[in-house]
């Protein structure tokens, strides 16, 4: 029997603290539900003694049913000098009815007299008496010891007197905090070690990344006895975050073999990480550990050339297993292995002898010669392939379009495009305003495009970069833009180039469209084929 | 005395192979000036028997003068079956005459059989003959063991073998790289232990973030006896990223009092990272550790009041040791500082109890805001100052300008651009095609402004760079242009920031050649202050 290692997931209350985060009740409720299904046992929604859009979210929570996660309220101890069932704070606890509460109070005594400013035996009184009242009310409750590493590391009797408090008040977890992500990995372990000696209650982490240790520590604290970890989703919070629950379910589970979360949940890692990050509006870094797209990403030739033999001779684990994949990056440095690696992926036949396939490397080499870049821009190059192999419907063709950026002193900027194109060889002619001339562009051909394929409303640009190829001929210089698109499910790179920037952007555009078009249905007829390339655009 | 640790940065060349980075030759030069700044030991600056563009690297590099940093080549050891002194690859590194080289070998037996096919025996052939080639022509050789770790977990006593060969040849420092970033803090602590019992020679450690623990587990190395780290800034590399030395070195320092850089080299440590990131065109997390703009970020109303009482109840270190800063609520407040630096750097009377210098640091607040940033723009912050203390004779200023971009199908794009500007009182009209937006208005502000200053053809535009500040609405987001401009002997920054692309240019553009004008003369006449201004931009 493999040990069990609990998740109290905090993204919907320490991860709200981080710049830039900010969840309505909605987006919390959306994230509950896929945090129970990703398998944490706790979700800390919120602190109902704080505000209303917390005491909202606990009312709305109990609409829904959890498999196993159970809603837990936070707060902190009673105010000095007053009676625990006086306390508003855990009163407010009480009346949003929840199952389980985490309540945080002072371990270091430098912060009893700074910032609660009382005496250190009038804090342990607070420890005890508000874990004794809410235990006393049934709840199960997980003690939070605030600032417990830097506390035990100045007056150790003391920070393991404070948490001694909350065992004998009867609290069923005490989570030692790292509260400033100041403590390294190896004193975590000694120091989470020497607690397991002196407390029967089981002992949870909760850490900070400041040193960027955020995951090392929560390990290190495992391996030294504690049996829950405290932590959110792509590690959101405030300053640089709290511990990352993406990276520290699958280093337990897959290289330490604890029991987290079951393999199913497991593999579902990648998806409710990226939706966690659409919900908060927070751009997932394509290198995050596990669920990035780039995680798993190959661009030296050497790396593909040897995966193609065997893929764990640089992949430490199976991407599949956190629901993630392989992805080999076509570059310049990369040799001819990347692209039949991505033929394989895409099921052509990528016989070098074939005339399509030296025609496509030559056209590839003549593109990269101009300056196009394939590796982060995947779609564009699945378009070359089906295209040189005759796998490409052309769905619809630009005639001609013109934008206009007309700006007089005391006005703002007015950007207009009007663009003219063939849908299935019928011409369509629109216009629109944008807030720049690409902005413009990109709702004048969509509002072409709408009336056959009103699918392609779901579809938004994620993401849009300009590189400046040669930067001697600066604004005189070809530009690179890179243009990335999402569909909520799935997302997309493509690339332009050109010395002018709207065409460069023009044709990535056209590619992002083309590509999200391959899996769209039309509204007049759906034919067969079409309907095949569902299937193969679905990453 | 406190141990000596090197660092050995591999930005140039590791970081490269991360998705989204690509480097020009003059990128890499910059860099490795500041790499040098900070107080690196090594900076391994490409490939040079891969790839023309890094051979180019290491003849230009030679043009500059470094502290203490020395220029490192990479390569592999030599094919196998062949003879050392005929390996292209090894003479390469000969050819771009460095002082030092690293080169990688297999450690893994799996990989000897899988990934170059050869026995195991010629593998050691090929590890010892290469780093004595290398060192029997004087240079200095780190050999950097590919896949240590994992070798060693499954066949310990070849893994030793392969490195004791490089001992037996003369190595430098075996550097133990943990290739695919899929090994555990613990697990690198008690291999690097036995490994510095086995050998004498000092090791080096290499590690990846796949785990999310490139930082931790080069500590962990440290700690249990290597005294050379490997990484790169930011954490920029493959897949999921090297191990990021912006968050190891102030780690290695503060944390455990290791002898690094110099503390004025620390206190750079944000301006660095932040200044790779742009020159990268990577964007910086905001929650980056240590030198993220949110890593000392207070947001919570508990912390705050607690800060104001004593900022270690909320942080790990002070700030200002790595050239970072404390920031509270939401205000954007530009290092008063540096603004104060840059006002004596200019003989400004910067009195922050006078009226102009309050006026001044709200305007530059309201800007960052706004989502200006002046660390890559002294011009336009030099102007603003200037402007601020009356000191900006306002040269021109816009009446209007409209931009024009037509394409139809088989046609080349046509851009133009009329302007219409009042030059010392008189209005001027024109209008230029160009090869793109921006060019065409660079050309018809320019053919505005020259009749009254012939000199303005001497500037030309150097860089241009954008970069979408709100990702989530793409095109449809704000936009930062920067623009590095260079009449040859000098070369200065300007940035604008709009939803519309064009407008953003627009004000780089037009601060790029007030800027220029500042130094520039006129032909009607010239007067006694003007001349004057001319020493004060030469930087």
């Amino acid at each position: 029997m493999n040990t069990t290692i609990k998740i109290f997931d905090t993204t919907l209350r320490d991860g709200t603290q981080g710049e830039g985060i900010s969840l309505s009740v909605e987006d919390k409720l959306k994230i509950a539900q896929k945090l129970d299904a990703l398998g944490v046992s706790y979700i800390e929604g919120g602190w109902p003694g704080s505000n209303n859009k917390d005491i909202e979210f606990f009312i709305r929570v109990k609409e829904l049913s959890f498999k196993q996660a159970k809603v837990t309220a936070f707060g902190s101890t009673r105010r000095k000098g007053t009676r625990a069932e006086n306390d508003p704070n855990l009163n407010r606890i009480l009346e949003v009815g929840v199952a389980a509460a985490a309540i945080f109070g002072k371990s270091w005594d430098f912060q009893v007299h700074t910032a609660i400013q009382t005496t250190l035996e009038e804090n342990l009184a607070m420890i005890y008496d508000s874990v004794h009242f809410l235990k006393t009310n049934g709840l199960e409750v997980i003690y939070d010891a605030e600032h417990f590493f830097d506390g035990y590391k100045t007056n150790p009797e003391y920070a393991l007197a404070t948490i001694k408090q909350a065992e004998a008040a009867g609290a069923d977890w005490i989570a030692l905090c790292d509260t400033n992500g100041g403590t390294l990995p190896h004193e975590i372990s000694e120091i989470v070690k020497t607690v397991c000696q002196n407390i029967r209650t089981p002992i949870g982490i909760h850490a900070h990344n400041d040193c960027e240790l955020g995951v090392a520590n929560s390990i290190a604290a495992v391996m030294a006895g504690a049996r829950q970890v405290q932590g959110t989703i792509n590690g959101y919070g405030e300053r640089c975050g709290n511990a990352n629950l993406v990276s520290i379910i699958p280093n337990l589970q897959l290289k330490l073999n604890y029991d987290v979360i079951s393999s199913e949940q497991l593999a579902s890692l990648s998806s409710i990480a990226r939706y966690v990050s659409e919900i908060a509006n927070m751009h997932m870094p394509i290198n995050q550990p596990y669920v990035g797209s780039a995680a798993f990403a190959h661009k030296g030739g050497i790396h593909v050339s040897a995966i193609l033999r065997d893929s764990s001779t640089y992949e430490h684990i199976t991407p599949e297993l956190v629901g993630n994949k392989q992805r080999v990056l076509v570059s310049e440095l990369a040799g001819q292995s990347n692209l039949v690696f991505k033929a394989q992926e895409l099921g052509l036949d990528f016989d070098t002898n074939n005339q399509q396939t030296k025609q496509l490397i030559e056209q590839i080499k003549e593109m990269e010669h101009q300056g196009y870049k394939f590796e982060g821009a995947d779609a564009t190059l699945e378009l070359l392939m089906r295209n040189a192999y005759g796998l490409l419907e052309e769905i619809f063709t630009l005639e001609s379009f013109k934008i206009m950026v007309t700006k007089s002193v005391g006005h703002p900027v007015l950007s207009e495009a009007i663009v003219k194109v063939k849908v299935h060889g019928e011409t369509v002619y629109n216009a629109a305003e944008g807030n720049g001339p690409v902005n413009a562009l990109d709702n004048a051909l969509r509002k072409c495009l709408e009336k056959c394929y009103p699918g392609i409303q779901n579809m938004h640009l994620a993401d849009y970069k300009v590189r400046v190829l040669d930067d001697k001929n600066a604004t005189a210089g070809k530009v690179r833009v890179l243009i990335e698109s999402s569909d909520f499910k799935n997302s997309w790179s493509t690339v332009g180039v050109s010395e002018n920037i709207i065409e460069a952007s023009w044709q990535a555009l056209v590619d992002s469209m083309r590509y999200a078009l391959l899996s769209q249905s039309r509204t007049d007829h759906q034919p067969e084929e079409q309907r095949e390339r569902v299937g193969l655009v679905n990453h």
